[in-house]
């Protein structure tokens, strides 16, 4: 028997027009790269990489509250910049929402992201085994 | 026991010298990047994204096909253009290919695809559970 | 029941400061991004492109042996570069290592990576069944 697949996005953050932040599948959840949006798809922090990175890690908060998973069930974290400088400030971000989590982290400088004022996105992968997935 | 690994590419789309462009293992399939070659290898729609992208979601179509996966198994989605005035008429293909599977999408802006005229690549992964992969 | 994620790093491989460069959970492993550096954190083959995918292949088999798994068990693998023409000597490398194993493979230009003198760095995915993996 095959288990659905659930794609979901959390009512409290910005709703994408063209897909669902999360699909919940096997035992396992994939999450959309994450941007410093608000509810109404502003961006948060424009210019300032600190304020963008706490935004994102909001939002991933707000995901994980959402689909019942802790911040140690993250399993794989990507972090895309646009300036590498900016990489100790939102590093820092990353840290201290993990604390003694240490999921594996792979740090890219791409050419640009979603908008001229997007300084980073943030993309994870979850453990989320169906049999708790079910549950809920 | 360990289930085998699969690795599969469709034979009527184009055969990369160094890969195959999908593995099967567990419950999930991963696809390599795809870019807009016919199956002879040749780039389909140079300097037009949407010619391109319209490419790509057939030789994603034809990988489904070959693996026995509908396009509402896909999981994750990752759209790699090289310029960012790309992104509507690339994402408009994308609607159209899923219609109201609306799976977790991240879109990047890169330096460079493979080869100069490569205006896109898109890359999945697909839920596809062990049991029903095994029945084929 | 939820079978535990372990985050690991192999003792002969660099240690990140701040993650692990595994994590194993449900049927797979995901491995951080790995760049060609020693086990003091120093990076090996500065301008030479192939001399750091040698190394990165080194760190990659000391993960996979660290982890008790084979490269025939790598399900996804990407490559990113800061320069195109790299692409082969850095291929050849790739296709040492995996031998008749042709894993799926994303070939990305990025605008940089984690310093300067980095000219690549690979990402892996591994199918590593829990049943497996907890016999160890």
């Amino acid at each position: 028997m095959t288990l659905p697949i659930r794609l979901v996005t959390p009512p409290d953050i910005y709703a994408p027009p063209s897909y669902e932040h999360v699909a919940i599948a096997g035992d396992f959840a994939y999450v959309a790269g994450q941007v410093s949006k608000d509810q109404d798809g502003a961006l948060v922090g424009a210019g300032d990489a600190a304020a963008q990175a706490a935004k994102v890690y909001d939002n991933i908060a707000a995901i994980l509250r959402h689909i019942g998973a802790a911040p140690s069930q993250v399993v794989k974290i990507t972090t895309y910049l646009v300036d590498a400088n900016d990489s100790a400030a939102v590093g820092a971000e990353r840290k201290k929402f993990f604390g003694d989590h240490r999921p594996p982290h792979t740090g890219l400088i791409v050419a640009a992201l979603g908008g001229p004022e997007v300084k980073l996105e943030v993309e994870l992968v979850i453990y989320l085994p169906q049999e708790a997935a079910t549950e809920r």
